[in-house]
C-alpha cells in the first residue's frame, strides 16, 4: 500500500504543479487566475477518477464526496487550500489537498464504503497573494465572509476582486449547497514550513495550536528631494527612517524571542537620484501567547513612531490583521498521537507559527492538523521540498484517523 | 524690461508645465512620451513667435536660432534640457530653456541682430527618468552617445528605447545638421535645488564646478521562507541585511561629510508573509573631490559585503556611474562675477553638487552655469519653487553674459 501512496502523490503532486509553473520551477496560481481554474479542472478529474462526487460553492470552493452509509451522521472533512504564494512550492496546501484525495480512495479500495461521509475540500484561497484578503476559502464556507468585504478590492493589476472572480467561477456548472454544520471533524495535513521536525528527527508533527498573528501597514513620509543638493542634516529621507525600524525592531524580536518579517516595501517616487518621500512596508509578527504579542505589538509601534519623528518624517501605522492564537480539539490530538504510537512513527507535539485554514475551522467543526517535516525548513519558495517517504506517513496517519472517524 | 521677463516667464512655464501635469500638480514628462512631444511642440511655436529658426537633430535636441550678422564667427549656445522626473516641479531644466528663448528675444528687441548667432537648446534628456541612461541630449550632441548603447534598453512599461524614439521623432520634419565644433560657449541658467544660496541670502549662484557623483546597483540574495516558520537565528533575510546597509552606509556618509541618498528598491517576492529572498537597490553619492570620492565608494562596497556575509546573505554590487568633478570656464566665471558685481547683485561662486548638462559640454566648449535660489531648497518634487524675482534676475544675467558674448 506504501508504494501505491507513493505514486499516487508523485503522479498527482506532478499534475498539479503544472498549474501555475513559473521559471524559478515554483509554482503561482493565485485565486481566480487562469492557473487557479486549470488546478479546479485537474483536481475535479482527479476526484472523478477516484469515484468521487465533485461541486463548488459559490466562491469556488471544491468538494469530493464519498458518500456514506450512515445517512444520519455528519461527515468527516479533509483538505487544504488550493492557491500558491507568488513563486512559491509544489507542497503548501495542495499537498493536503492531495492527502485527503488519496487517502479517501485508499481506504475505500481497503474497506469499501464508509460509514459516515468522508468528502475533501480544495478552499478556494489563504494566502491573500492576489488580494488583500487572506483565508477567503475557509471564511466563505463558515459564512464568515461576504462579497461586501471584497468588493473594493484590486489586484495589482488593477483587475477588481468580483471581475476575477466572475471570470473564474463562469465555467463552473456543479455549484453545490454545502454547510458547516454538516461535518463532525475537520482534518487538515500540511508541510510544516519550519525545521522543528528536522531538528528533531521526528515525521509527524501532531498540532495543538497556531499561534497569534498580528500584521500592520505602515506608511512613512518625508520629503523627497534632489539626491545631490540636499544636505544630509537637512533631509526628511523615508527610506533611512525605514531602515532604522527594520534594523530596531528586528533587534526587539530577536531580544524577546518572536518571529517578525518585514517582507514588502513599496518607495516613492522610487528613483536612484531622488530621496524617498514615502516608503509603505509592511510587518508580519507572530507568538504563542496572544498577550505577550499584543505588548509586542505595541512596543513596535512605539519604536515607529519615535524612529519617524528622529527623522523629521511621520508615521501612520494599520493593524490590518490581529489574531489569537487557535487552540485545535483535544480529543482529536489524543487520537492522532495513539495513531503514532500504535504504528511507531516518531512525532512531536507542537505549535504551528504558520497560520492555515484551520484555525478558522476550528471554533465551529473539532479541528485537527497534522504536519510532516520540510526539508531545512524552506517554503513560500521554489526550493519547498519534503521527502516522499515524509509525504506518504502524512498521508498514512490522516487514513488511519479517518478510519477511527468514518468507519468505526 | 524687468515686468516684460516676468510676464514672459509666467507666460512661458504655464505653458510648458501642462505638458504632463500630473495629479499632484507637478510635471511627469519622460524622454520621447506624449508630454515630451506636447512640449516639443510648444517650444516650437513660443520659439517660432519670437522669430528664431527651429530644427531638431537626429535624437530630438531642439534648436533654435537667432542668425548672427557675422557668418564668421561662432556661435553661441545657451539652454538647459526638456525632460523631467517622475513628478518633478515645473522649473528643473525648462527654466533654463526658457530662460535662453526670453534672453534671445530681449536681446533682440533692445539692440536688434547680434555680431554672433545665438542658439536655444532644449536638450531632448537628462534626467534618465525613463530609460536606465542619462544625459542622452548632451551625451549626442557632443556624438559621446550612440544608438548601439541604448538599443537594449527598455522602459518600465516594456517599451524599447528605439520604439519610443521612432514613436517621439516620426512626426518631426525639421531635421537640421548641427555640430558642437559651431559654438564658441555653452551657459545653462538653472534652478540651485539646494538651500545654499537661499541660506546665504544671496540671489545668483556662479557655477565653479559640478561635484563627483557615483552610482551603484547592487543585489542582495538571501532565501525567501515563510514569516512565521523560520526562526529569526535561521534567516537570510535580503531586507535586514539592506537595512543594515542603510543605516551603516548613512552614518558613514554623515561623519565624512557627503552626500550619499537610497532612493530604489525593489524587493522579491514582496509578500508582507514571505521573507525577503532578494531586494535589489541603487546608492547615489556626491562629493567635490574625485579622489576623496573614489575613497568613499571603496568603503561603501566594503560595508556591503560585510554586513552581506554576516546575515548570510549575498551581495552583488555594479558601480554603473563613476563621473569625476567637473570645472566650468575660469573666463566665463570671471565674467558672470563681474556682471552681477556691476548690476549690484548679491552672488555666490559655489560648487553644483547636481549634475547637469554642463558638466558634459563643459570639456568640449567652453561653458558657465548660471543658479537662481531653491525656495527651501526643494527640487525633484511637485513642490520646486524659486521666486520670480530670482527667475528674472537669472535671465537678466544670462542677457548681460550673451550681450558680452555676442553683440560685442
Amino acid at each position: 500500500m506504501h508504494q501505491k501512496i507513493e505514486e499516487k502523490m508523485i503522479d498527482y503532486l506532478e499534475n498539479l504543479a503544472q498549474c501555475g509553473r513559473t521559471a524559478n520551477d515554483g509554482v503561482t496560481r493565485r485565486l481566480y487566475d487562469v492557473f487557479w481554474c486549470d488546478a479546479q479542472q485537474m483536481l475535479t478529474t482527479l476526484c472523478k477518477n477516484a469515484g468521487l462526487d465533485v461541486c463548488h460553492d459559490k466562491v469556488g470552493n471544491l468538494f469530493g464526496r464519498r458518500q456514506g452509509s450512515n445517512p444520519l451522521a455528519k461527515s468527516i472533512l479533509s483538505g487544504s487550500h488550493l492557491d500558491t504564494v507568488i513563486d512559491g512550492g509544489k507542497l503548501d496546501g495542495i499537498y493536503g489537498v492531495i492527502s485527503a484525495l488519496i487517502a479517501i480512495e485508499m481506504l475505500y479500495l481497503e474497506y469499501g464504503q464508509p460509514d459516515k461521509t468522508i468528502e475533501l475540500i480544495a478552499f478556494a484561497e489563504e494566502e491573500s497573494s492576489r488580494f488583500d484578503y487572506g483565508f477567503w476559502g475557509s471564511k466563505s464556507f463558515l459564512e464568515l465572509a461576504d462579497l461586501r468585504e471584497v468588493s473594493a478590492l484590486v489586484d495589482d493589476e488593477g483587475i477588481s476582486f468580483l471581475e476575477a472572480m466572475e471570470f473564474a467561477l463562469k465555467g463552473l456548472d456543479d455549484i453545490g449547497n454545502r454547510s458547516y454544520k454538516e461535518y463532525a471533524a475537520f482534518i487538515e495535513v500540511h508541510i510544516e514550513q519550519g525545521q522543528i521536525l528536522e531538528k528533531s528527527q521526528k515525521r509527524i508533527g501532531v498540532v495543538e495550536q497556531i499561534v497569534g498573528l498580528v500584521c500592520y501597514e505602515f506608511l512613512l513620509k518625508g520629503v523627497s528631494n534632489h539626491a545631490g543638493t540636499t544636505r544630509m542634516d537637512e533631509r526628511a529621507d523615508a527610506m533611512l527612517t525605514y531602515a532604522e525600524i527594520v534594523v530596531s525592531v528586528t533587534a526587539y524580536a530577536k531580544k524577546e524571542g518572536f518571529v517578525l518579517t518585514f517582507g514588502k516595501i513599496k518607495c516613492t517616487p522610487n528613483s536612484s537620484n531622488i530621496i524617498a518621500g514615502e516608503v509603505f512596508a509592511t510587518i508580519d509578527m507572530r507568538a504563542p501567547n496572544t498577550q505577550k504579542l499584543a505588548e509586542y505589538a505595541q512596543h513596535v509601534e512605539k519604536i515607529i513612531y519615535t524612529l519617524s519623528k528622529n527623522n523629521n518624517t511621520t508615521a501612520t501605522i494599520h493593524k490590518w490583521l490581529n489574531q489569537a492564537a487557535q487552540k485545535f480539539d483535544t480529543t482529536l490530538i489524543e487520537t492522532l498521537t495513539l495513531i503514532c504510537e500504535k504504528k511507531q512513527i516518531p512525532y512531536k507535539k507542537m505549535p504551528s507559527s504558520a497560520g492555515h485554514d484551520s484555525q478558522i475551522i476550528a471554533p465551529y467543526i473539532p479541528t485537527a492538523m497534522i504536519f510532516v517535516p520540510s526539508i531545512k525548513g524552506i517554503s513560500h519558495s521554489p526550493k519547498e521540498a519534503t521527502h516522499i517517504k515524509d509525504l506518504v506517513v502524512g498521508v498514512e496517519v490522516l487514513m488511519e484517523l479517518l478510519y477511527e472517524l468514518a468507519y468505526k
